[in-house]
């Protein structure tokens, strides 16, 4: 198909490789993965390379976990990865067969047969390597590759999953393997904002950001774009833009600090403010106050595969240096929650743990920008904001690009409103926004 | 796991290897898969090495493919094929997760884990080697291996499906491949009968049968039992015990005549009655009387990969020789027929065809016994039947051990009844029948 395309129209620019990936909702129903056809045929028509990256259908994944659940707590893992990978499996199926009815030519590669070689940390696997051959073969044969995201294959041939969000990870994974020109990252908003609009009306879309600022917004919950993803990006260099599934406007592009033509951003010391509520803050009470203590709990969290946000200790108080006790408080998301606390209460008791207490109603609240690195008292000022509208603040920890705060869930919107309008980055009525068709 | 239970029990019969298939229904909700494991879990407990082989859920096949119909009539066979196979990955995921919460060890396989290798044949591929080292391993763990049924992997690693009613055909077929001492085929009946229970009350379970009288009839309808399993279960010789999933009765055995003891089974001429409303009959009109026309005609179906099953070519009329036409009819399964004919649109034409006409309303009633072999006049006994009920014959076929009719559908449970009762296969009123619990 496409050799033919390029000879009959020399003057067209030159040949593309292009990783398209739509998420979950792009591709939640039988028209939506007609539209998904649809932008991928006509990129490739365009005289273009296509390898389509699709998510499972919106709500498919719950579906399968929750029958899962059924049978357990906390079900194997390795089955939860068999069953899970099915989603997107579908998904590559029903997207090869729209492309095939629009006249088109399609092949979809699970997993396993691109390879996506992973560890066999299953639910939340780690790629090794991508082997590029047989994406080559299908687009050699002039066909789009549609490949199933979120899953790949350990060195034993069992089928592992990268965990929520992954498919943002194979996609930009896959794009860095095959060297492409571009990773378009096709979702339900259509682009990167200097925070949630749904929070904050007066929120901007942003049209270049780095891989850092991304990085520190994708992790601390703006929900685009998985954090592995933009760190395989930086890592490669691959292009990323984020843009709707629904719409034709320009989204954001995500890319090197060398990328931006100066003058292009506005040099703001904040580039974005973000949320995350996904977190539960765990205070273990008592904890023996001596060498290799804390390294024995947070081993035991990391051997579980749980990854540990923020850490803070106290001072440890007690009659004696012997008998002296601490209380150690540090946060996980709600969904290692379960798995947090069964590892707990066990090395709990090892180190004097007298009680935990949980509070999953914080919210950790952060400001992002690469400014911060020449401006000073950036934290400072933001602690002030808070203080301002009365809020009290639980935990801090800061980074060279950033600074989180957690507070107490309820003064979520009030803080990330505040934030925004106190760091300057209020949209002005004048301006216009694209906000997504959905929104 | 096992070999604990073997030592601590000396006296416990011989370790065996049981390969333990559940079809559609019997895994069609969270709770009956929970009874699968439990069933499984009670083999494997008595000593011996289990093997499960589920299907998809029942329903979940055809919601798949009711999807991939979104996409044209006709879907690209490699992606239905990769859609399809979805439905036994859940399962088996599943029903390891049953196992697993009812204190047991077990492991899903997929089609390309065990490896079940094929052609590349999609939606209708046929097994060409199973390797069984990996399910060797599993069971050498002490876990239950649940393959998924239905699916394979060809040699370039595409996702490949065995065509509806697989999953009896991966059981035995691997059953075969780890010479397992029984193939147990769990399903929403609880063995063969003389008929269709449903038709003829009278009907009576079959205890033993031997594999050519049940590969005729499961070809003729039964669907009790996949042709191609029983076709595999003779040519290795794996004895298939066909049962309720949902009682502890004994069912069907199915094995070689020479498993029979005297006495075992009556010697009546005729084993069963059976009919299959799922054919089609097509006839060409006016097709050139010429050698090679009709070598032509079903050649083009073979390459389509479509079944032919009786075929009857009337004596050609013309006014020369050179000139002289003929009506060829034949038969194929519904699901084939609009593949059927699209071919014969197309040979159609190059072999003078006038018309085709085509009649989805016909039945095929057949009478299956070992025992035609030594008695004569059954096929002239079967006509006389039907036609003392006033049922016209459209076409007729026979083999060493069955007689088919294909009559008008609406004469259906009269022709079956009929010769049911001619035959005598009737139920005596004090005999017992065991009739499954959904029945």
């Amino acid at each position: 198909m496409s050799p033919q395309v390029q000879s009959t129209s020399p003057e067209r620019a030159s040949r593309k490789l292009v990783v398209m990936k739509f998420g979950g909702t792009s591709v939640g129903t039988i028209d939506r993965i007609r539209n998904v056809a649809r932008r991928c045929l006509a990129v490739s028509k365009a005289g273009n390379d296509v390898v389509v990256i699709v998510s499972a259908m919106s709500g498919e994944t719950n579906r399968l976990l929750k029958m899962a659940h059924e049978f357990g707590e906390i079900p194997d893992a390795r089955e939860m990865d068999a069953l899970a990978a099915t989603g997107e499996q579908v998904t590559a199926a029903l997207t090869a067969l729209a492309i095939h009815q629009q006249g088109g030519d399609a092949r979809s590669l699970l997993g396993h047969q691109v390879r996506v070689l992973t560890d066999n940390a299953f639910t939340k696997a780690r790629i090794k390597t991508i082997d590029g051959t047989k994406i080559g073969e299908v687009l050699r044969e002039g066909r789009i590759a549609v490949v199933a995201g979120f899953q790949g294959v350990d060195d034993q041939g069992n089928i592992t999953t990268l965990g929520r969000g992954g498919s943002d990870t194979s996609a930009v994974a896959i794009a860095a393997a095959i060297n492409a020109d571009v990773c378009e990252i096709y979702t339900d908003v259509d682009g990167v904002y200097t925070t949630d609009p749904n929070v904050c009306p007066l929120a901007r879309k942003i049209k270049k950001i780095s891989y850092e600022e991304m990085l520190e917004l994708a992790s601390l919950g703006a929900k685009v774009l998985q954090i592995r993803s933009v760190e395989i990006a930086m890592k490669y260099g691959v292009p990323v833009h984020v843009r709707s599934s629904f719409s034709d406007v320009e989204g954001t592009l995500v890319t090197s600090e060398e990328g931006f033509s100066s003058g292009e951003m506005e040099q703001l010391s904040v580039a974005g403010v973000a949320y995350d509520k996904n977190e539960a803050k765990l205070t273990m009470l008592g904890v023996q106050d001596q060498p290799g203590v804390v390294a024995k709990i947070f081993g035991a969290l990391a051997d579980g595969n749980i990854s540990v946000d923020m850490i803070i200790q106290n001072i440890g108080t007690g009659e004696s240096p012997q008998k002296s006790a601490t209380d150690v408080t540090f946060t996980v998301t709600k969904a290692d929650l379960p798995r947090a606390k069964a590892i707990i209460a066990k090395v709990g008791a090892e180190v004097g743990c007298r009680d935990v207490v949980i509070d999953d109603g914080i919210v950790k609240v952060s400001i992002v920008g690469m400014g911060m690195r020449s401006h000073a008292g950036i934290a400072a000022r933001m602690f002030q904001i808070l203080a301002s509208e009365g809020i009290n603040i639980q935990a801090i920890s800061t980074s060279e690009i950033k600074v989180s705060c957690i507070i107490s869930a309820k003064y979520t919107e009030l803080a990330v409103r505040a934030l925004h309008t106190g760091f300057g980055l209020d949209r002005k009525p004048e301006e216009e926004n694209h906000p997504s068709s959905e929104k």
